[in-house]
């Protein structure tokens, strides 16, 4: 089987159905890339696709992606709740299978460099693909958004890794970059006591002394009356499914609290499951080659 | 994604070596078919072949393997452990992914047509594709062995379900079927006392009042010290992986034992295991279409 790459772009638009459905129409007409998913808030005023599929497939998706962004987005005119710097806002690439993270930085790079060449955009590279420790978070980057951005491309540190140093009159400028696969996973409590999941929350997550790739906040579910347990798993190899789940168990009972049930929001990806079954069954001899569909891959 | 069947046929050589590489290179050029594994016992003097495809390709493959097992094999001076009736023994059908067992008990009804018109020997249909209850079972069918299908034949309930009423002369007769994938699951235990598997096993195999779909006996494993519950799951999906092993953590306890591991022995379809995954995460939103490669193949 192929490699296969994901790549979440998000545009500066929300509220223009028609809009946003030449963009669906038009991505998933692209040789070599399946559009998964794409939503949209109306409050944000953003829209994210979802896309998988080749190297070659994404970098011709975002090319597409860039030419209507530029015929249909002006962030001159653009207002919403969202945090944003252009008109295609972030760009992130994502190893899925039978690809590196060396790869996905090396298409973020060629991308960028495409993208700044043909629509002269300033483009940062981020997350993995960043050129400098302060251009790894996104947020750093973006601080300012769209109205500051002719002052911050000003200043010598932030000249942007390809493209012009000024900003785009009506597309700003953009980040693209390379990350791991990023699982939004929620855990539900036998409790309504908001405070109880923040506690848990503190205790599980990387910024507070928790494990290492975990973002957590405390929920609480109005309509359940029910608190949770609100987290990203930012890199489900080193920092798997199974430890958060078991860490948020043991830190729960400290207020004789269970955890009644997990949500997935959005995907995930089959090997970050067939990890935590290979823990839970307690799997001696584990190795993905055990599995039917990996052997075959293997012999193909 | 297309459509994938699993056969696992089994032949009455399992000695000589040049024979059997014989059949394996052939089998890998069948089109549309990929030898997963071959395995030989010479005690058994009988090969497993295992091989995945399409419908068209594993029929075309089982001609091909029928037409050399006649060329090579003569069951009139066949020795072996393993009980036998032909050269070709048996031949299941294993419905994978978008594959029914109905499609595979069709499969297993016209491949029977197609061997016995070409090659002359008598076959039985055999599991979920008997055309009658005592042919469920392959020990039934195969009882007596290749010296008795003669006497056997010529009874009227053994009348074959495609074929001549009498035994090929070095070849014996067939079963082909279909059945469910089966998975060879081992748990082994914290204690050494054979007494003590064989006291689980029987309290959790379907034959003596546990799960249905699941066989088990003790095994005691000498260069370990350690005892063994040893077991078929015969249909993972409506006797999922999970239930068993629950079922022996909880069987073990009364003895203070427990299961320190677990062994899969050949393969494991992905979906028993992420099944599994789902159930010890507790996900309250589980549909298999949240995993990202079965969201792709719903899109193409």
């Amino acid at each position: 089987m192929s490699q296969l790459i994901e790549c979440v772009p998000n545009i500066s638009e929300g509220r223009r159905a028609e809009v946003i459905e030449q963009f669906s129409r038009e991505l998933s007409q692209v040789p070599g890339v399946v559009l998964l998913d794409s939503s949209s808030d109306l409050d944000h005023n953003r829209s994210v696709f979802t896309l998988v599929g080749s190297a070659e497939g994404l970098q011709q998706a975002v090319v597409r992606l860039y030419s209507l962004a530029l015929e249909h987005i002006d962030l001159r005119r653009h207002q919403g709740s969202h945090p944003r710097m252009g008109a295609v806002d972030v760009v992130p690439f994502i190893p899925i299978r039978q690809a590196t993270m060396a790869d996905c930085v090396a298409l973020a790079r060629s991308t960028a460099e495409e993208i700044a060449r043909q629509f002269d955009v300033p483009v940062f590279l981020y997350a993995e693909a960043a050129s400098a420790p302060n251009r790894r978070v996104l947020s750093e980057i973006r601080k300012g958004e769209f109205e500051n951005l002719e002052a911050k491309l000003a200043q010598p540190e932030w000249q942007p890794d390809f493209g012009p140093a000024h900003p785009h009159p009506t597309a700003g400028a953009s980040a693209i970059g390379a990350r791991f696969f990023l699982i939004a996973y929620n855990l539900q409590l036998s409790t309504g006591d908001l405070k109880i999941a923040n506690a848990i929350a503190r205790a599980v997550r990387a910024s507070s002394g928790g494990l290492a790739n975990i973002q957590a906040m405390g929920v609480f579910l109005a309509e359940r009356n029910q608190a949770q347990v609100s987290m990203n798993l930012l890199n489900y190899e080193k920092t798997p499914i199974h430890r958060i789940q078991e860490l948020v168990k043991i830190e729960a009972r400290r207020y004789g609290v269970q955890v009644t049930g997990a949500e997935i929001v959005g995907l995930v990806p089959q090997a970050a499951l067939i990890e935590a079954a290979a823990y839970y069954l307690q799997i001696e001899n584990w190795q993905p080659s055990l599995v039917l569909e990996q052997a075959m891959l293997d012999k193909e």
